[in-house]
């Protein structure tokens, strides 16, 4: 009995799953766009005083901390890029994105427009979702955070960093939308560099930010898709020359 | 010697709002772009405690009480929809604009696509920056509000309202769109009528919600410049059918 209880249970997730998929198609309607349901995780790494005090420097116009850096003595070695664990890893930037599908199993996906479907939206803070995204012969890391910036009023980060050098982000423009309910929300920036560390972008709030009620908008079910594309950024340059 | 005083940062205040213009004007570089620049009023009306209540009454799920439909008994007559003060005017819909453009001084634009430039970004909450906007045979109320709905955590809440029935303003679009330091930030979405109250708007958190740290990002010298587009909403029909 309980076996036929657990595989009816198995059978009614699959069918969620495929409507969820079928809904953000439907959204996101391009032609070819690849949806990547995203389960979350949450953050056995995050310490509330330490945003709290990176909070307090960004304030006071100083750059925050970044624990990513502290332990690494060889410049050609990068820590880490993990945003969920706190790991004694280190190695060269090429086989930073190996050590993150292998060790902390973040899955990979390629295609120049995907769309990433944050399930489980209700979770409380702080909560992670991330992927890989594999585009343009390179490799960005999609993080959304749930967290409470302000004591009980948790908020949704968005955000995506190149594994690469800065100079080589600043060659990519990324661009993530929500489209719901007759709303749509578009945000686009030049992706970081994974060495900038998340932890600063998101307490700097240079990122797409949204409260409880707007991403309860945009959610269906309790999932949230998010459109993802990347450029390279011929428009900044453009803008930039003008 | 005080007469000359005064002269001198009358022009340079002349001087700087010529700048700021071009500079808006920069930005949202398409043509015939009418650059609006508008300065705030301190909310005289606004008062916190309906705002909480009002939140609370969201969360359960019950619609907001609106003071404006508070003392109106004859359904022809709308009441003011001014959002900076308590005013007992009443009148036809159709005279709404003239009331807010005699009685409030509530500038007016025409064009397809304004920027709105709303300058002192800095001063405390509660404080609204308000325009309308001819467009498409309709009027439209634009309003920014910067408010503390978490003490000591001001937001910037940007929506448009049609001067118009439900019924009519389900038939457009509009877009607000911030555009500064290589981040692009667009929210489209159908405008609420005057008649549902700004102030529930914005406690839903329906509407651009920008925070502290965004706003500086999207601000130039104080100065935030919002590009804002009304379009008919063909899109949104386009999708209902599918």
């Amino acid at each position: 009995m309980l076996f036929f209880t657990q595989c009816f249970g198995a059978v009614l997730d699959l069918i969620h799953l495929r409507f969820q998929h079928y809904k953000a198609k439907r959204v996101f309607s391009a032609a070819g766009q690849l949806v990547c349901v995203v389960n979350p995780t949450h953050s056995l790494k995050y310490a509330p005083t330490r945003c709290a005090a990176a909070q307090t420097s960004v304030e006071q116009g100083i750059l925050p901390p970044c624990h990513h850096h502290e332990a690494v003595h060889d410049p050609q070695l990068v820590p880490c890029t993990c945003p969920l664990f706190s790991c004694p890893w280190k190695g060269h930037l090429e086989v930073v994105v190996s050590h993150l599908r292998q060790t902390h199993r973040i899955n990979i996906l390629q295609g120049a427009e995907i769309v990433f479907l944050a399930t489980d939206m209700h979770l409380p803070a702080p909560t992670d979702w991330i992927i890989m995204h594999s585009c343009l012969g390179h490799q960005f890391l999609l993080v959304l955070r749930k967290q409470e910036k302000y004591e009980g009023h948790p908020q949704f980060f968005a955000t995506m960093m190149l594994i690469g050098t800065p100079t080589q982000a600043d060659n990519f423009t990324y661009r993530l939308e929500l489209n719901r309910n007759q709303r749509r929300l578009k945000w686009e920036a030049t992706p970081r560099s994974v060495l900038e560390c998340v932890d600063s972008v998101i307490s700097d709030g240079d990122c797409l930010v949204l409260n409880t009620s707007l991403a309860q908008l945009f959610s269906d079910n309790g999932s949230l898709a998010i459109g993802i594309a990347i450029t390279t950024s011929k428009v900044h340059n453009a803008e930039a020359e003008m």
